[in-house]
């Protein structure tokens, strides 16, 4: 074990004094980079997907559960839609270097803010093979040097991703050392990583909530907390009935084991009869089971072909990541509300209203990252938010909130420029 | 004790239902509050100045030094200070409400970011009774409930000051329980203070580097490190030599018990025999002890009445908040730099040159806070910058960099208005 941790930190050493130099790097070497990284996936496409099965095998042989395994899986696809992602990464703007704030003060002192890379990225991630290429995309167009630890079960995936990046810079010519790959899987190695802060300014752990609670318990640098949703819709008394149908399904149904997925359907209670029923049926068709408190229950018991369960206290503030679906039926916009301070985890919540005074209370009152009226929760994600790919989700309150890409993986810095000046 | 946790935790309710209101409080309520805070500290100059004597006479009785009896005392002066940082945080713009980054998605969904408070900030604080009006207005301004814990050595100074914003805000309709003082003095309070993440989401630590590093290491919520200002002033072969002397000299002898002081000069070997004993001359009038390497001795040990020191390793990277500095001749502005990366804390750094090179080269590789050229680094002041005051100066990467002010006491929302968008 010894040698493994001198190792990462032979790692961490090299990693740092790369980043000092990708800081200041130009854009158009950084885009080559992300277009050699693209052209070299598809290039090695064989080899990557042979590794991967590699990794599918010897899951399977140890049991792992089917919606583990195709978290795990690349196929050609799967791939392409990876390559599709680093090109518009490629394409977006490069956010280091950008200066605001700029003003100058009496004494002459020009002040402004000039956007820089953070520096030095840690991820620690589980299954997904994706993360190893968008991690390491976002954080060299931000500028950022990376040390990444992936899940064991993709370790034959991820080297061979790691390495396509690695080469891949140093034909674009990053300064070497400032992509790098942990391919011991000991755990002992994320315990030293979430050590390392002299090195490592930020950490962000993709996974489970187990380890992203592990992370966030542990780590003794800044770690970006999130991926965890307990996403409420509310359908407002004013709700048009044939939107809520359509958005409450979509949040439920279109990909249920995401964190912007619908986990509780709160319902006012003067439009409770005339809607329940109808997106009962619909999810129903689906397969959703609907854990229901006692006025949903008494509403939709005469509807046939429900899957129908009594709602208990552990259902609130649930996040199901599977097609089952908290349902509540509310007295006024205020009862939701409360509902949601109480019970939410500050990620998407969404009111479908046509009351324009009701989805201003919405918008004002729920402290979350994203807060919609009349759309589906599913929309919070960095591409659909138009910044290429993300890094996660943030539901914490300092630095950034929500989808977390370029931008957020930058700092700034105050830049001072005098003639003399001094202080009296 | 448990009596005092317990009534912490009833505080801690109450600032948190507090905060809920006050993040959509109108400007103009929140200006009243500042308004009548600072009437009624003029108003009831006599009884805060009468708490201020009783606990210095407590503090001088158990023999605290003189420096820190000075950080404790009010005079009128100081509060009339106080009064007008608290009229020109009023006359400053509300961060809240403003929306950035609008744009409408191909879909119709129109998003866009809102700033919004933080939620609860928590100070801790020691011997300055000034910071429970600093960060009072700030938080308030910028819709923050709060929970000053000030040190037991100024108790009756801080229960006097927190009264006068207690009632500045009952007068003006903040939302009662907005601001919370703890005026038990017990040590354990700070501990369970440090735990109460479901109520705290900022936790500012103000005062010596020994409760900084304790509150960072325990807080379980967000904390503002920072306060620690290793400080270096590089002198280029290029400086103008008068600049250079003002510069210097203004960094170190204007107030050199604070965070933004010099604390290690380099010079340029190309220059150091025709500046550094102008420089030393100046500043041994002041009485400045210079620790000088060997090469800064030999020139300087001609020049008479210079307290010069032999520097050891330890001077290096050390906060000296009193009249000495650290003293380098370097071979190069390279070697300038790799030491400041090496013992520079992250605050504030600057380069004196008339060459633009070398000063571009200078604000691009530094990594800190911020980076001047030609001016002296005891500018990094909230209010030298225009934010009004400040709660403190940040050298951590992450939300915000240098002083901390209004804008920095907020974060934001994403806003998503859909007319029945769902995801495909």
């Amino acid at each position: 074990m010894k040698t493994a941790i001198e190792e990462l930190e032979t790692k961490g050493r090299a990693v740092k004094a790369a980043a000092h130099r990708l800081a200041y790097l130009s854009t158009d070497i950084k885009n080559n980079a992300l277009h050699a990284i693209a052209d070299d996936l598809l290039a090695r496409k064989d080899l990557i997907l042979a590794a991967n099965q590699a990794d599918c095998k010897e899951a399977e042989a140890s049991g792992m559960s089917a919606v583990m395994l195709d978290r795990l899986m690349l196929n050609e696809n799967r791939l392409e839609a990876i390559v599709k992602d680093v090109m518009s990464v490629a394409a977006l703007p490069d956010p280091v270097g950008e200066t605001f704030d700029a003003h100058t003060l009496p004494n002459g002192l020009q002040i402004s803010k000039r956007r820089v890379p953070l520096g030095v990225i840690g991820a620690i991630y589980e299954s997904r093979p994706n993360v190893t290429i968008d991690i390491s995309v976002l954080c060299l167009k931000s500028g950022n040097a990376i040390i990444l630890r992936g899940g064991k079960e993709a370790i034959h995936t991820n080297s061979a991703l790691a390495s396509v990046v690695q080469e891949a810079c140093k034909k674009a010519g990053i300064p070497e050392g400032a992509v790098q790959f942990v391919n011991n899987t000991d755990r002992a190695l994320v315990d030293h990583m979430l050590k390392m802060n002299n090195v490592i300014d930020l950490i962000i752990p993709r996974g489970g909530a187990e380890l992203i609670k592990f992370v966030s318990d542990n780590a003794t640098m800044a770690v970006v907390t999130g991926g965890i949703g307990v996403c409420h819709t509310y359908v407002d008394r004013s709700a048009d009935v044939n939107k809520a149908v359509a958005i409450a399904f979509n949040a439920k149904v279109q990909r249920p084991t995401v964190c912007n997925a619908l986990d509780t359907l709160l319902v006012h209670a003067d439009i409770a009869e005339r809607y329940l029923p109808l997106i009962a049926t619909e999810w129903a068709k689906a397969g959703v089971e609907m854990h229901c408190d006692e006025r949903a229950l008494s509403i939709l018991k005469p509807v046939s072909s429900l899957k129908l369960v009594p709602a208990v206290d552990e259902d609130w503030g649930k996040e199901f990541l599977s097609l089952v679906a908290a349902v509540k039926v509310v007295n006024s916009l205020d009862e939701a509300l409360e509902h949601i301070e109480i019970y939410g985890s500050g990620h998407s919540e969404a009111i479908i209203t046509e009351d324009n005074q009701a989805a201003t209370r919405f918008l004002d009152e729920v402290d979350a990252a994203c807060v919609y009226v009349n759309a589906s929760t599913r929309f919070t994600d960095g591409s659909q938010f138009g910044l290429g790919t993300e890094v996660g989700i943030s539901t914490q309150k300092l630095h950034a909130r929500g989808p977390f890409g370029l931008k957020e993986l930058t700092t700034y810095k105050w830049i001072i420029r005098g003639s003399g000046q001094v202080r009296t």
